[in-house]
C-alpha cells in the first residue's frame, strides 16, 4: 500500500455515467481517499479544450494520480487492481477469464447498451432497425452474462474488477430500457453488488455529481 | 518459454475479419506454431452449438492452448504476451498506455468502424441518422490514434499488442469505407506494420481462410 499523501493525491473526473461509477466502485472497495471533479457530460464539459487535453478522446472517467493521467475506465482499473493488489485473481485462469470479461464488457455490452438508448430516446427520428439492433444485442449479451453466472458466483472466481465494469451499465440499464426479468443469475449477482457499502457510497457520490 | 509440444498444441478458431487477425499477428511475431481452424461467419458457423460451446458469445477468435479456452481477440493478446514476455511493454507507464490503447480499441474504434460498416453496406435500409453517427465516430477515433502517433511511433512506448489490436480494423477499413487521407501518422505506422513479414504472413493465412 502507498502512503498517504500518495493516497490523498488520487483525483477522479467524474460523472453519473455507467462508466465513470466503475472506477468509483473500486476507489471506494479499497478504502482510498480521492478528489472526485465533476465534468457534466450533458453540458458537453468533457469535449472542452481543457478537458481534451487531459484526455484526447473527450470521455469520462478520468484518474490523476501521483502526476500520471489515465483514460478509458477499465484501463483504470487493471491499473489500480494491479497497483493495490486487489479485486484481481491471482489465479492464472482466473486472470485470463477476468481479462475475457472485461473486454466483453467494453466491446460487447457495454457498447450495445449505449447504442440503444441512443436509438430509443435520443436519436432525432426513431428507426425501427437501429432500435431492434441494439435491443437485441443488448439482451443478448445480458444472456450471456446469466449464463456465466449460473456456473460460477462471480464472473472471474472471486468478486473483481470483471463484476464492477459489468455492472457499471447494468445499474444503468433504464436508459437502454432493458430490464433483468428472466436473467435470475444476473439478477442475483446485482443485488449482492448493490448491497455492498462501497457499492452504495460509490453511486451516492455519483448521482450527486448529477444533482 | 514452453517447450515445443505444448507450443503445437495451440489452435486458432478464426476467419478473415478484423478481430481475428489481431492474434494472428502475434502468433506470427512470436513465431509459435499453431493448428488454424476456419469459421466461416459468412455461413454462420460461429452460432453453431458446437462453436457456442466454445464461445457462448458467438465470435472468433477463440484460442485452445494445452487445453485452456481463451475468447475475446483482446484477452488472446494479454494473455498470450503475458505467458511470453513479448510485444508488452516493460515500464510501467507504458503498461498502463498499452491497457488504455487495448480498451480504446475494444470500446471505441472497433464498435463504431464495425456498426459504420452494417449501416453502410449490410442493413436493409439505408438510415443517414445511423450512417452518420459511426462514419462520423469511426473518423473521430482515427485522429484520436494519429494525434497519438504523432507524439509516439508506437501507441504504448514500443510495438506491442497496443499496436496490434488497432491495426485489426485499420486493415479492414474498406468495410467501414473510412480512408486514411489527412492521417499522416497512422498512415505511417499502418505502412510500417504492413511491411512485416509476421503481418504479411498473418494476412495471407487469413485471407486463404475466407478464399
Amino acid at each position: 500500500m502507498k502512503p498517504q499523501n500518495d493516497q490523498s493525491s488520487i483525483e477522479l473526473f467524474s460523472y453519473s455515467t455507467p462508466n465513470s461509477i466503475k472506477p468509483m466502485i473500486l476507489l471506494e472497495e479499497l478504502g482510498l481517499a480521492y478528489t472526485l471533479t465533476g465534468v457534466n457530460i450533458k453540458k458537453g464539459e468533457q469535449k472542452t479544450a481543457e478537458f481534451l487535453a487531459l484526455n484526447p478522446n473527450g470521455k469520462v472517467p478520468v484518474l490523476r494520480a501521483g502526476g500520471q493521467v489515465i483514460t478509458e475506465s477499465a484501463a483504470i482499473m487493471v491499473f489500480l487492481a494491479e497497483k493495490y493488489q486487489r479485486f484481481i485473481p491471482t489465479a492464472p485462469a482466473d486472470r485470463v477469464q477476468m481479462f475475457e470479461w472485461l473486454f466483453f464488457h467494453a466491446s460487447a455490452l457495454g457498447p450495445s447498451f449505449g447504442q440503444a438508448g441512443f436509438f430509443k430516446k435520443m436519436a432525432p427520428e426513431k428507426l425501427p432497425i437501429a432500435i431492434d439492433r441494439f435491443d437485441a444485442e443488448a439482451k443478448r449479451t445480458l444472456r450471456v452474462l446469466d449464463q456465466q453466472l449460473a456456473k460460477r458466483e462471480f464472473l472471474a472466481g472471486e468478486y473483481s474488477i470483471a463484476d464492477m465494469v459489468n455492472f457499471g451499465w447494468i445499474w444503468r440499464r433504464e436508459f437502454a430500457e432493458v430490464t433483468l426479468d428472466d436473467l435470475p443469475n444476473v439478477q442475483c449477482w446485482y443485488d449482492w453488488m448493490g448491497q455492498r457499502p462501497a457499492v452504495k457510497i460509490a453511486i451516492e457520490r455519483a448521482m450527486a455529481l448529477a444533482s
